[in-house]
């Protein structure tokens, strides 16, 4: 049996959830991933009012619709960043307040907690989002880094994360970090030194999309292999690099979709992920949770991108193996 | 005859230029370019002190050594940098004085401004240097940015820039901005968008240095043939790439020379650069200016290298032709 | 909506029109570029008879097509060429008639100045075509070409051409060169000369043919942004590498589809051009004219061929995003 | 008309062949390559039983389906072979016996001969299968070989299999050697040598399986190509290179499938193979036989391979033209 | 021993041969391959006069230096050209003459004649040059070519150079064709054309040259390999790719050394040549010829680059083995 | 300090040492490995003759030389392998005695331990060499391996070479395996399980040959740096692979040397090795030892080779960095 496809509703909040998970059904998805913003999945209102969480539940049932994972990526990224301007733009009203940083990041990580909360409520075991970070405008800074201090933000992530994964443990619900720039972790040495850094808890795991890592060159294959045990959730989101010698890697400081940046988002098939690579590497590690698409393509429209990723998405997935090679092949002798 | 090659004594401001200067003859460099710390060459002397310029003219002059750059690029980051504990480490002390953000960009567009008429004094045609940059921290975020900002960044650089490049204009020297990650200007777009900004004028150019292309992708020999009329000074610099699928392209919050980085500096010749194509590049828009080289190279020992260094500069560094091509071998007929 | 797709009929002249409409018609093309030769367009029957473009217009209703553009590459071969045998077998023999230099030339201009009369007599608003070159033949040339002689040709090709785009821009209808080796343009230099030599006259542009790019080692996605305002029509026609070390990239003098060739043309899809850079560019420039299917596959059957690519051109030309990026995502905080 | 496309059944020797024809039935090929294992083929029944080969004819009829080969691979193995324990898992006991190599050997060729009876008497033209090898095990060898007994070992071939191919003449069937590593001939070099040690008997053909080369590196269509006239039958099967500098092409003393292999056989289409290519060699060459899918892939599911790879080769197939390239284009002027 | 390193005159024609050889011989060159144009070596003086020779040996001799071989590019260009303006400026004016094209072909024809004559009468063995081509201009052609045309190139070839090669036959000296484009031969499938139509004859061979094949993705080891026996002398030139996917393999009907080309010639060890590939095949084929260094880099200054060729040449040029391999490793057990 | 550079005297064996020690001298080597047969270190008299050790030492004082390691290939390659007649050609007389299987394996394990025994009284800190294997020809098999087979070929390994490894602890002398196809251990997943196997003693690391690892596409860097603890010596010596689509990877059964193989060893700076990366690595991880140049090469002369494959290494192997990176750079404030 393949594994469940889903929509992740991030992308789509401007539509009220209802309609939706009508196009969705009828697209053919097996599910949301439901993003705690627009009307989406409302934390405070899930906690507040007990019959939220079964009018969702209905709705996705009305659609045929199943959901495995909320997608709480935009609280979370406030509990660890430096706090600016930017975070206004995403965060609910009543976590920035008055924006002060020490209140917000308090604030984001109260919200956390709720989110798993939130998710036993629903009966959603995986919560994916972002942890944010103190030190990644550290990446590539000149005058030189304090290295000590790029030490010491693992630490601040272990330090506020670690309470937040207490309350999803006496939850029953996992973390999915989704390993991205601009999170603590981002690749392999920076997923390494965050698994550590919170003891390789068993709460905090990975939301894994490859698109993130298309354009850093790093091998999306090994990278489950390698953190086999922590693959809690999947996206299925493409990248492509656009590498001419003009183009810079880095992006030139240009917004998705514009002439001359080195690598853009492009949906699932259209990039250069190799998802062959990554779905039997996901066969191996034994990962039967949803393949969620992340749908973001600035170049197309997303009534056409949607169902085109769906069919791709389902046109790679294959069940694995069950028998031995060769076994039917050497038979004769026995 | 080909061009003088000097050596960018930045790296080795531990040791007293009077030292550097006896073993860079002993090498065979031709000339120094002197950074603007350390001894090796201090603004506010030179202007304080009448017998300070002569005096380091002497010094060269007994070393057979020319100077064609004065390097200021430490002083030149404040400019435009949002200001934090890391600046303290490479501004003087009076320049950092109580490390107010305002104060310190103003008096380090103040030091620029003296580090023209400096240079003037010494002789010197060029002052390289960094320019600092409002906006680097944006290069990737999440949250997304504002773009009015980022583009708010080049008028700022113009703003600050303007004054100095008036002094600079005034003592008949020019500005050359190394294109580097971290500053204003670091590829082609934002180069593009730098000169926009200060209306091209004629006293902001560039040093270019192709260690800081390579691990954007970019090609090297186009850029000084895109920007051939602003190509004011040249480093000779190099680095190269990891890409095992397990290194990230943009470093790993790691070091330079850790095991894991996706790229490093290295001496040049040891790396990816194409300097035979950069060298004719050079040659083909008419740059004579000096080749200094900017020894950086986490894994060798410096004293090996330099000297490698200039070898390999000596050897890669030919004569442009003087004659058509088929000149001489098409007169048969006349 | 996506653009629609017709079929360049200029590869199936051997099919009387009316059969080759109802085929396509079964296909499901969108319409026709139909060829000005063999009897699916007959330039001096359309300026003749009154009821000509009628009966055409009629034949494609009854079909379902629409018609965006006539083909005229045959006579238009002959305005620069240097004339000599092969051009009797392609000449209408009016055209032709006797054969002498000067007179071929002259004929195939008028008869080009009576295709854009015919063409809005049948309210085509693009005519598409070659102009031949008087220059070709010194593409590589031993002895040493005479340089002065190579930009005579760019100013021959204008003042033969200018007059005929005189009656073009008279009839409101647009000439679009397909840029393609033997003609006066092939590729990114050879095209900017040839803009310039006609002044970018708005009634010459560019039929756009990624097939005549791959084996030049051409970017088409930054040829078509590079020139968008003159893509006036595009051609949907691919072309694959043989390089195995024994296979000349010039071709051998060899036909094509035949072995050891090092480049052939083959049906879309079927090689190294990459058409989804090819289509984002087309959306990023606002390009909303037809996709023309020329097909040439020398080892395929046409009639398998012809269907296949229609297929392969629908699932690959989407539609472009009317939402900015992230616009959806980042409205949390309002 | 397109190829045939068969299932070859020795990977499926654990299914009756009943059961298994009524699968692909319904799957759609057109035919199987019948295994002589298993219950698929039983040589020595087809001989002993006049109605053994009317009722395997009967049965493949009432699926809809031909058989254009047997396929031989087993007992074939040891004709040349140096005999071990290994060989017992795939040998009929009769043939194995006592396991003496000499007369396992004997036997082998004998039945041999007998298949090639079998298949007249089943009206099939093509047996498929190995040959063995007696220097395959002095591929990589040290202490350093003796390259008289590599040459001796091309000598042993064509005694063993001369008077084999004596009788497949006398029946008017022919041999394929499935070129494959373990095997007398594996690449380009030893096919050559292969062929010449048995005087280019037209009794002795290939049977061309692309998954063979792919890891070596070798052409595929380069292949077809040179040894054009001995291309009896050919398999349609796919491999994958993992070369990510920490696994060997050799395969490690890995098993297919085991994580750390350098390459790996995928379902046709998952892989590195460029059946476009090689389907065009042959168009080229007029192979008209069947394109048999050779299924295995240890990392999918059978039952979901099977039909994706007969989908894949239907997809594939095209015609070869039978028209001469610019034949339609260029008949204006005539 | 090492084989004789010279230097090809053409291109220097602009030197009196006496001067050119003085300061060859100081470079440390073992000999020259004179021109048989400017005052290097005169043809019709070397017959006319007996001193004339004597004379050249003398010089050469005084500065230590041997002749191998006479070029003679350009008469031999005329021979099957089609003539025009071009050839004027490159023709002595009694070749010339009228510039009547039959009558040139002839009176160049006959000049090649002589050319073996003077070279048998100077003691060199080999002449190397061009052969011309009636059929070059048809390499990509629109029209379609005539196929039996091209057929006939190669037939005019044969027919013209076989009383050539008679004399060359009669004299004792060999005739070496650079294969090249613009020649009858340019490729692997030309040059097996071409010397089937000249019928293998002995006494015509090839110059190999590896800077005409690496535009072409060409296998200079390969061509070697494969004409083993027809390899009189070898060129050392180089080229080099520039395919930015702005620029075209095809040259941009741009003279060398402007950017934009696609590829261009510069001297030996600043290209894409693999010369060691190179020179182990001439090693396995037994060449002991000279290696002739053909100096052209339209970016680099003649008397800067020469000297550097002979010391690559001389770094690169190692002596093949006397010992099989092993042989020492392996003599334990005798 | 750089490394000491030393000359592998194991295919150089014809000569008698004393005659090579004097060549290598001259050539300007630091030392020798010597191998354990010819008349290099013979361990049996090493063993009986008191003097025979005081001998060589002075030969090599005499010369200057150094000894930091021998070389024992031959008869570790006994210990564990299939025993046949290639053995009998490398062993000698009393190892091989009647060539019974078990006894020469027995013999060869008995005189490995004399090795070591030998090596400490030479003073000697290291033995390099082979182990055999008995699972070798199981690397690519037709029947199908039993895999349990295939383990217990490690088993065995640690089997017999545990107690050699006792002798090798009590003397204080560590033996170095060469990773090596045809041994035990030959890329990552073999090392790893052949030290396992061995319980990671301490007695018994890895004689690092990158030539070995390249045609594998195996990272010699990263090898280094996985297995540091174990780098007990390093080869120099280096590969080049050959795939032009006609050449396998796998060799051909062609002897080195043959044209038409996939790949050979050549010179070391003649192939693709990537010496850089590999020396930063070895630097890196600490390595001190000798960097010891195996020589082989089937093309080219070896007294041509030898002196500069040593001036090769002498240029690549710089000393690494004693200073942290901007150490000098970031001074200014302080």
């Amino acid at each position: 049996m393949s594994r469940p496809v889903t929509l992740f509703t991030g992308q789509w909040a401007d539509l009220p959830v209802a309609e939706l998970a009508a196009t969705c059904a009828e697209w053919g998805f097996d599910g949301l991933e439901l993003a705690c913003w627009g009307d989406h999945f409302e934390v405070d209102r899930a906690l507040a009012d007990d019959a939220y969480c079964r009018e969702r539940r209905e709705l996705l049932e009305q659609n045929g619709l199943g959901c495995w994972a909320l997608g709480a990526h935009l609280v979370g990224q406030a509990v660890c960043d430096r706090i600016d301007a930017r975070h206004q733009a995403i965060l609910p009203p009543e976590v920035w307040a008055d924006g002060d940083e020490a209140g917000v990041r308090e604030r984001a990580a109260e919200r956390m907690k709720d989110t798993a909360r939130a998710a036993a409520a629903l009966g959603v075991p995986v919560v994916t989002g972002f942890t944010g970070s103190a030190i990644w405008h550290q990446l590539y800074s000149f005058p030189p880094n304090d290295w000590a201090q790029v030490q010491r933000g693992y630490e601040d992530f272990a330090e506020r994360w670690g309470p937040i994964i207490d309350v999803f443990d006496a939850e029953g619900v996992r973390f999915a970090l989704e390993v991205h720039p601009t999170e603590i972790a981002y690749d392999f040495v920076t997923t390494r030194k965050t698994l550590a850094a919170i003891d390789h808890r068993e709460g905090f795991g990975i939301n894994f999309d490859p698109s993130h890592f298309e354009h850093q060159f790093l091998d999306s294959a090994a990278f489950v292999t390698e953190f086999a045990d922590r693959i809690y959730h999947v996206h299925i989101k493409d990248s492509i690099r656009h590498l001419d010698g003009r183009s810079s890697i880095l992006g030139g400081h240009l917004n998705f979709g514009e002439t001359g940046r080195g690598w853009d988002f492009v949906s699932p098939g259209h990039g250069d992920v190799d998802f062959e690579a990554l779905l039997r590497a996901l066969n191996r590690i034994g990962y039967q949770g949803p393949l969620s698409v992340e749908w973001e393509d600035s170049g197309m429209d997303r009534d056409w991108g949607a169902p085109d990723a769906l069919a791709f998405v389902r046109a790679s997935d294959f069940a694995p193996s069950t028998l031995a090679f060769d076994a039917a092949f050497a038979r004769e002798g026995s």
